[in-house]
């Protein structure tokens, strides 16, 4: 059975979400974790969002593959074998029976395992079986990023400083709104990446806009079917240059329009950047998604 | 002249509020950065809420006395005297109309040459003239304090969790809001408070209330004229137990009415507090309120 993960982390702590040998991960603490708790060698973990060194994630989804849930029974069991090949005397139906209460009690269980063994920053926040032809990263339809810019001293919250980019200058929210309108839509969004080979740099954003929260903060809201290296922070970088008034938005645009990176635009800090969330389609839509996905998303080393 | 300097910090990183030899903490630092920006041996700063350690705050509210607001030639001088003792040419004019854009120039400029000079930690978020008569404590009517708990695994959030309480089993918001209806208004809050000799255990608790967020935390806001030690704390964890079905509503209702500590109240955790604003009267009754506040207050060590 497939389970999905929905997860929240301070990159912080993290060399980002990828595994690398002899790095603090989250997908290498994930995985871990999951190895302890399903008294297994190794799980692989697929997430829709891989996210760069200190980006955050509120909203991450991943999925793992396992024999079953562990019950109560067989956690808390001692060396009869693995939890996650299951064990014969009654958990078929305790453990598999989606939506069930005993099913629910399973994913609760396992979910507060997870965080038992996981360090604080790091959280599963559900944990659940996944509906027919779920895949974390192919079924995904879209990402969505927040970035978060604290630009005059009465907004700067020492509380948020971990997750909220400090300016020491005043941003014009409106242009930076103007700009991010003429950014929207399905473009070749190289200006914006960092070049991987063999990877297109086509997009679409589906949602571009900024706005004032109640304590004064910028948020950018940033939506889009993938993203590509760099791209939010990238694109980040060229708004900040609009609202500081040293680019027009029109710049942003012609930037766009030239497809190659312009050194003028700058990839702003990563502690700003937080995934909010991943939309999938309907369930009986799942399947036929991640197949499409899986066709033209194999060209693309990241789905940001 | 006086300066009201309006305050946030994270608690965590300071033995609360109050200087102590040795020790980081709030008043240290602050008034350390303002000696410095200043130029003067020291200064000594008045505060609106004494906040224990690792309680934080976003709406702390202080006062210092100063000669006249350093201008920015002043400021920018090297070194003919201090600064609080005022230059001789025009600084008059720039420095001391209240509202004037000089006077905000000046104002805003203090604040950010003392933003450069603190840590990341505590960020000064406004700095103005004070209106006459204005004491940050004594004038101050009441305190506002938030609590902040995450009750189940989807509202807890890696990025808040220096501030907000992850507790392990599901509170019950209703349970909580009827103890907390049974001890808002006037009463010797002695049950709820470490004892100081000679201080009053009189209080009125004007707000208290639980609601959940948009993100399911539990916030807890509290209200009165000011405070005794661990008053929040130890109402917050009398509340924990009724919402967790430990205790009765009536049951903490007891507690307040025996005006003994009772062991079965904890003092909670001091990471979930956070000091969100404090408020004053109208200008012109400023003096008034210190003056009464003063009369009342002295008596009583802590105004939490």
């Amino acid at each position: 059975m497939r389970v999905r993960i929905d997860l929240a982390y301070d990159g912080a702590g993290f060399h980002g979400w990828a595994r690398q040998p002899g790095l603090r991960t989250v997908q290498g603490s994930l995985e871990e974790a999951l190895a302890t708790v399903l008294r297994v060698p190794s799980v692989q973990v697929t997430v829709a969002g891989r996210t760069d060194t200190g980006v955050h994630a509120r909203g991450q989804v991943a999925h793992v593959d396992v024999t079953q849930l562990p019950t109560r029974r067989a956690a808390k069991g001692n060396s009869t074998g693995s939890a996650a090949k299951g064990n014969s005397t009654g958990s078929a139906a305790r453990g598999n029976s989606t939506g069930s209460a005993a099913a629910l009690e399973a994913e609760a269980g396992l979910a507060r395992r997870l965080n038992g063994v996981l360090d604080p920053d790091v959280r599963v926040r559900r944990l659940s079986e996944a509906p027919a032809g779920f895949d974390a990263r192919f079924s995904a339809v879209w990402r969505r990023y927040a970035y978060r810019i604290a630009d005059r001293p009465e907004a700067v919250d020492p509380l948020a400083r971990g997750h909220v980019l400090a300016w020491p200058r005043p941003l014009d929210l409106d242009a930076m709104n103007h700009a991010a309108g003429l950014l929207l839509g399905e473009h070749d969004f190289a200006s914006f990446c960092k070049r991987r080979v063999g990877a297109t740099t086509v997009r679409t954003l589906l949602d571009l806009s900024w706005e004032r929260d109640r304590a004064g903060v910028l948020v950018a809201t940033v939506r889009a079917d993938a993203f590509c290296h760099n791209m939010v922070r990238s694109l980040v970088g060229a708004m900040i240059a609009v609202g500081e008034g040293r680019r027009t938005p029109e710049w942003a645009a012609r930037v766009l329009a030239a497809r190659r990176r312009d050194p003028a635009v700058t990839v702003v800090h990563a502690h700003g950047l937080t995934l909010e969330e991943v939309g999938y389609p309907p369930d009986e839509e799942l399947a036929a998604q991640a197949g499409r996905a899986r066709v033209v998303r194999t060209l693309s080393v990241n789905d940001g």
